[in-house]
């Protein structure tokens, strides 16, 4: 039978999987993301030893260049991850496996395995946003990965941001106070001086679940997602989704008048049914693609 | 030759066409909104007098509901607009003139115009931006206008508002200082006391595009459009359009490393090739979708 290499490219680790679904996944390994060079030989490593694969995909932290057709198609481009813009991934891996290779962000990865196997099955329209050490989100349009001009990038937006009350400036390197610079995992951290899974305080988890339903409401605005799948190493936090859900519903404030945005909102904005696999699940029906 | 009607239902004015394509509009006319009745009225008795037409095509101010089957589908349903909230209009003029009727946001439709004879004919990703009394976006994703849970209500997302430079709360009835709170027509005349029109103080204007370039930082980050067509009235301002892109350029700062959002942006983010009639001969292309 036929099987398929998954990668998940993230800021810390690279996830790798040989399978062809969720009940099936054969073999998986984690590498630390070191260098380039290193993390790369060590992903093809394991693909050598555990293949052969008929196709890779790969679900990459961004920003990347996921145009086919572009000569920079594969590469990880602006990211500001040190040692790691303007990284040849893609083509690496369909020369050295000689196999094809798909190659989309992490979060347009996860919201094809949420589509194909979890929590947005049967959904046209739908996005997946991930709240980690960044903040990222992918979305479905009609059935097909959202692109465009490139791929979304949730995580930059802009949200309000009341410095008196909250004088942390952003961790951006690029925006400073855009979503992620205030609401991600690495942002949570360099605002209270601890770990997000060491945070306790109320006060620090009702600003994070403002700022999360901030950038929300810009999404539903914006993209009118079906539902909105969410994931990512900040939402474990227990009673943070159900403070972020009602704070999007406030938010809102009955403009929209659909039970999504109201009694129902509790499946409308939901927790992963991959929950931490969905990247590299996502990665293997990718590769089914390729 | 068989020939289309058209609607863009405003908040102050309807305007009605009848023809095939922006180099064949048969008839038009403007009637100004007033109550349902009335207004739908003076729309059929237009239609009666200049058809017979194979099917008529609204784009509408909303929110709406667009979604085929629904069993309120052509209604306005919430809008803040006194007396319009949830009213019968898709299916009035089905009734009416026994003919299919193709009913969507303005917006929506003003993107499938631009996309058909305007300025985003070829592309496959794009959205349409209004800043007139209010603040709306349509968009197109794979080709096909983007509805999802609804449809896009761009006017309605967050945007940061600083309250120490810029006091006025907001014009919006259900979020105050969201988007179209800050930065449409009705927020300018509220803000300064007068129409948009008579404002000429340069930093009224510098303020403006911010709010509006956050807006479409948003919009970028959430679609990743390949091109933004943006119009309306407060767009007619000289000298808007090019600090708009300006603020764009300078938010973005480099995070997304395309030519769109740097050298090319005069391209990227560009006034309706179709202008002020982009609504109501997309209203036609949407009768030819009825």
């Amino acid at each position: 039978m036929t099987v398929y290499g998954g990668i998940e490219t993230g800021g810390t680790k690279w996830e790798l999987a040989v399978g062809t679904a969720p009940d099936d996944v054969r073999a998986t390994a984690t590498v630390p993301t070191t260098t380039p060079a290193e993390t790369i030989g060590r992903a093809l490593g394991f693909f050598e030893r555990e293949g052969p694969v008929a196709a890779v995909g790969i679900g990459s932290f961004g920003p990347l260049d996921s145009k086919l057709g572009s000569p920079t198609w594969g590469h990880i481009t602006t990211t500001p991850k040190p040692g790691w813009s303007n990284t040849d991934v893609g083509p690496e891996f369909r020369r050295r496996l000689s196999v094809p290779v798909a190659f989309d962000t992490d979060v347009n990865a996860a919201a094809l395995g949420e589509h194909r196997w979890g929590a947005a099955q049967g959904l046209d329209t739908f996005c997946y946003v991930t709240v980690g050490t960044g903040i990222g989100g992918g979305a479905m349009v009609g059935g097909r990965l959202l692109h465009g001009l490139m791929h979304p990038e949730f995580g930059h937006m802009r949200i309000p941001h009341d410095l008196a009350a909250d004088p942390f400036p952003g961790a951006c390197p690029y925006h400073g106070d855009c979503w992620e610079g205030l609401a991600s995992g690495n942002a949570l951290a360099a605002r209270w001086g601890a770990p997000a899974s060491e945070l306790a305080d109320d006060a620090v988890w009702a600003l994070e679940a403002r700022y999360l339903a901030l950038g929300l409401v810009s999404v539903i605005s914006v993209l009118s997602p079906e539902r909105i799948v969410i994931g990512g190493g900040v939402m474990r936090r227990p009673g943070l989704l159900p403070l972020v859900r009602q704070e999007v519903v406030a938010l809102v404030n009955g403009y929209l008048d659909v039970p999504a945005v109201g009694a129902e909102i509790a499946t409308y904005i939901t927790l992963p049914a991959l929950n931490s696999r969905a990247g590299v699940l996502g990665a293997i029906a990718l590769a089914q693609t390729a």
